[in-house]
């Protein structure tokens, strides 16, 4: 089977991964140090106060990455290991290319990085923006072209993202912009670059089952869990901090229950839909990161999270087979659906309430740590003082467009860049199968414990 | 398949669930807001302790309620999906619901309802009820008769938990009383109403298999782990708290040991039920939640634990089929064994403590926060301190008498009102499947790809 | 099927484990309680802030002990639920045992042992022994098989970590030496000598299928996001907590980039190894725990976590077949690859870092507390101060040599208890199967429901 990616386009992977991690050696023995200790008794407490503020949120990212992310791509019943992997893998190389380019554009200082828990938080943000982009083109892609993609991205997300936030002034706790709608368009003019103008016929092995639906479903319950984490671990402590943590149980608990209204009125049987819920109880977590730590009222986190889901669950009826049909746009994890709608009606949402936000928000409620770590953003908050509420409103409408328009270009030039034939992509018939890249029983095998009834059958008809 | 539902009972839950969700938005709308933020610097940092010391712990819970309850449901080999879902839409809405109902009623002062995190996981306590009752009549029932039980018990609870907690002061720190008697109660009696005198027969789909035990126990193992953080969430900070987990790791370690003993010498061959696994490992972090906080020594906690897994293994080898029997009383989860059993265990043991307790515990140690975070229970200390350890006592039994008696009342009327043909009860042939209410593949596509070998070779006779 | 085993020797567990039980609640009765509470608001301050520096740190481990080790053992189909049953039942009585033996050995002070999370931590890494040591003999060995090995290790793991951190002052703050290699001799010593000078065919159950293998890297994800939370547990807060975090992120990524690298270039077709990705990710939070909170430069976390990643692979494709051929060294899991290389690398990478540390660095930032709480290792840090760098470096290795010589001799003698026939080792045949110790659905029942093609095969040719 896996014959027809031959040998030498095999040893592309371990040779390309060898030397990045030889680079990183490299590089983070020339340049990369601790912060020095504390001298001071008191300074210890401080450190390990901090520490524990920041390193359960952390912890709960990581959770949420690894198993919640990894987990909810393992809808595809033949290629779950391959999901979990591949994640697991670009989540790592990711990061740490996050943190050579982090350390060589904003800690460059003295000569040396200094590397703590936030900066590595900063990175693995990075890192979430490729873990999401590489979903719309899940399972006929190698890993050579998802490395590629990771090379591309970052660099790309770490710019946009200066742009966006430092030079822009965006407000952006949660990363509803910078990350979501930026990664998900990534990832659209990628899937596009790559297959071109084809539609993409339906796989057989594309179909959940019954029992892959369910681990992917148990993804997304981890991931809805520990979301909370995710937006608050870089606002402000204290009120903001607390303020964001509401917000988003409020979104994801009110997108929990809209997804089950909207999903089953869209349906003529009155059924649910597995991929509905799987990502339309997530779209209240992605539309309110932006807003997350404004001192909104409650109601409006709910508003918004019940709006993201219902256009969660019409982008998956309605507009994914739509751009497939008109634009021959192969979207495999519907990323479209669960980070582009949610994340433009977040970013509309963030405009709206600078604009009807009362006078007295403009000033610590609003200050914020943008996820870079850069602390430029707070210099603009006396500009907004200057200019009031309608230039921070277009600014983030500026940052919407920036994110769009930068990753709508740079995704296609990427994905021009996997059509490379070295980088070995799976032919068609070899796609969404884990015995391509893993040495894992096989279907052979697997009709033999009991996996494939047909293949089972078969060899029965041939004894007798 | 799912004609058999028609398609006008299917439009009941959208329709219930939309209507909700607006109400929900109104109410907000109106009424709900947000504490002020901080204006000090020193409350600020106060704010943010008070926040990391209460958001890990709520972390934990929002695990064991989505993901290990869920998992734990999942044990029925063809309604693993529909337990994750329905557990995890039924949370949400139940917690919503008692956001409202607690917003009306306790916090209603100056017009305004303040929500916050504390808030937040009450509501989520209450919801916890419904979770646990709903266990009685796992996969015979529709959403939208969940979504009923739901909406009748939580108000009920909460005025339960304000007889017991507040008029009669009942030391349940963990709710062994108030959570888990009430809801065990409510579910029979509701199990009862729903049934009638007509015993249920064993469902060919109601069998698990190893894989299903296997999800099923990963539920259990991280209920299992987090239980300490929903003894201790509402324990006064410090050392009330730190015996809280104390207590409640002890008691779930003798429950695990114990229940393995227990279950293995009742069966004549040795061999450990799966069942007995699932649910006894967990029946001391039941029975320890009305006694957690108390200053018992250690070994307390350790003898609770055994005594409440050998009386759950107990309950579901001799009980639940004497029941089942002799009063038609259908219990698909064994909530009975796991909830109810271990929390008489539990509400007895409280009173045990109180009276058998030094005279110097009877100040700081006993001072708790009930569940609707009222503070009214402090002032009945002053009283415990008049009238001695006695009445406390009495009113622990007189607590578990009000749990009992008027959630089984209420239960049989909730279960009544479940009988409405409106609610579209699933006939017997297609319950305990999910293909009825999700676009899951179902059986005859399953037999495909593999599932049941049955269907398979029946159609290979067909082509032979 | 489980006739095999005569009912006597199934009555074995029970009454073994009935009686522990008892003499624990027998121990904790006479001899232990809880630390007095404190008087003073202020400490109650202190209270719980401790414990909201170590509570989370605490679940995290619990999380990696029951459910993601549980997970990475039910890599075999058929024997899933027992693997995560008996390493559940295994960490329990493992921890309540370790704990009478501490309250014995270290807190006999006044006839009365405090207890406190902090010893229940310190219990449970006695526990952790354990659940190592086992894997080397997994799914061939009966319940009371593995209680007797726990009873054996915890105590000669509580003398060895005594002398390795006490008298020899060895510095381990993440359990390198005195964990995990201890455990892992300890385990390869016991499968030698259980297992005698016969080499173990290749059974059929043995192979994992592609879904046991899909579950499996789950628990290796869940242990690898847990353990920093592992290796800082015990860390002095503050800056050299924060140091030993992100020297086990950093070890850990690396681990999990190579461990692609290596086993992709070590097959001929280049695919990938699951056995190898659900060890190797974990190979660099093995070997940095000796050096975690050194004043380390990061390039050494990311180039020990490189090197024990390839150690680990290397170990699985090349040393596991040859100790099986040569020795006739029984090694299911492939402990030695896991916890042996990485842990000798380790422990020889701290001896090194010990030699090459400047100056400045001998002082504060070695300091630690040793796994068992004592603080004895605090005193020798003067000797070092005295003795210089060179002394400790021989310390390191002198406890690498006692932990390997210790384990490996008591491990053997262990293994030879293991042969008594009272404790009912499983014949061949039954191993690695569930249904010889739960009362799970068997092979025949699972066919009809679809588990195994060719019984149900079988049964259609009979019936043709």
């Amino acid at each position: 089977l896996g014959m027809a990616v031959s040998p030498s386009t095999r040893r592309l992977l371990p040779l390309f991964l060898g030397l990045f991690q030889g680079a990183l050696l490299l590089f983070f023995a020339l340049f990369v140090t601790y912060d020095k200790p504390s001298a001071q008794a008191e300074d210890v407490n401080l450190v390990a106060n901090q520490l524990y503020g920041i390193f359960p949120l952390f912890q709960d990212i990581q959770v949420m990455l690894v198993v919640g992310l990894g987990l909810l791509l393992t809808f595809l019943p033949q290629y779950g290991f391959s999901a979990l992997t591949h994640n697991f893998l670009l989540l790592n190389f990711s990061t740490q290319w996050a943190l050579v380019l982090q350390g060589l554009l904003h800690h460059f200082h003295h000569g040396q990085v200094h590397l703590d828990l936030h900066n590595l938080l900063t990175a693995e943000f990075a890192a979430v923006t490729v873990l999401i982009s590489v979903g719309a083109v899940l399972g006929r892609t190698s890993p050579c072209q998802l490395l590629v993609v990771a090379a591309c991205e970052v660099p790309i997300y770490l710019a946009s993202e200066w742009a966006i936030t430092t030079q822009l002034g965006v407000l952006d706790v949660g990363g509803t912009i910078t990350i979501h709608v930026f990664s998900c368009y990534f990832g659209l003019g990628m899937s596009k670059a790559l297959f071109g103008a084809v539609q993409q016929p339906v796989h057989p092995k594309e179909t959940p089952t019954p029992r892959s639906d369910l681990l992917s479903l148990v993804g997304t319950l981890i991931l809805w869990v520990f979301w909370p984490s995710f937006v608050a671990v870089l606002c402000q402590p204290g009120d903001a901090q607390h303020r964001a943590i509401l917000n988003t149980l409020l979104a994801m608990s009110a997108s929990a229950v809209t997804t089950v209204v909207a999903s089953s009125l869209l349906e003529s049987d009155g059924k649910l839909s597995p991929g509905h819920l799987q990502n339309g109880s997530l779209a209240g977590g992605v539309a309110i990161g932006a807003v997350a730590d404004m001192a909104l009222p409650p109601v409006a986190a709910l508003a918004l999270g019940s709006l993201s889901a219902v256009a969660c669950v019409l982008g998956f009826r309605f507009l994914t087979p739509l751009l497939a049909r008109k634009l021959a746009l192969w979207d495999q994890c519907g990323i479209h659906n669960l980070h582009g709608l949610p994340g433009i009606l977040g970013a509309a949402a963030s405009a709206v309430a600078i604009l009807v936000a009362p006078e007295d928000t403009s000033g610590s409620h609003f200050s914020q740590v943008s996820p870079t770590g850069g602390n430029a953003s707070e210099a603009l908050w006396g500009e907004w003082g200057d200019h009031g509420a309608g230039r921070q409103a277009l600014c983030q409408a500026a940052g919407l467009a920036v994110a769009i328009g930068a990753s709508l270009l740079t995704g296609l030039l990427t994905g021009a860049a996997l059509r490379l034939p070295c980088l070995a992509r799976p032919p068609e018939r070899l796609c969404f199968d884990d015995s391509l890249y893993f040495k894992i029983q096989d279907q052979a095998e697997n009709s033999r414990t009991g996996d494939t009834v047909e293949e089972g059958a078969l060899a029965l008809r041939e004894r007798v």
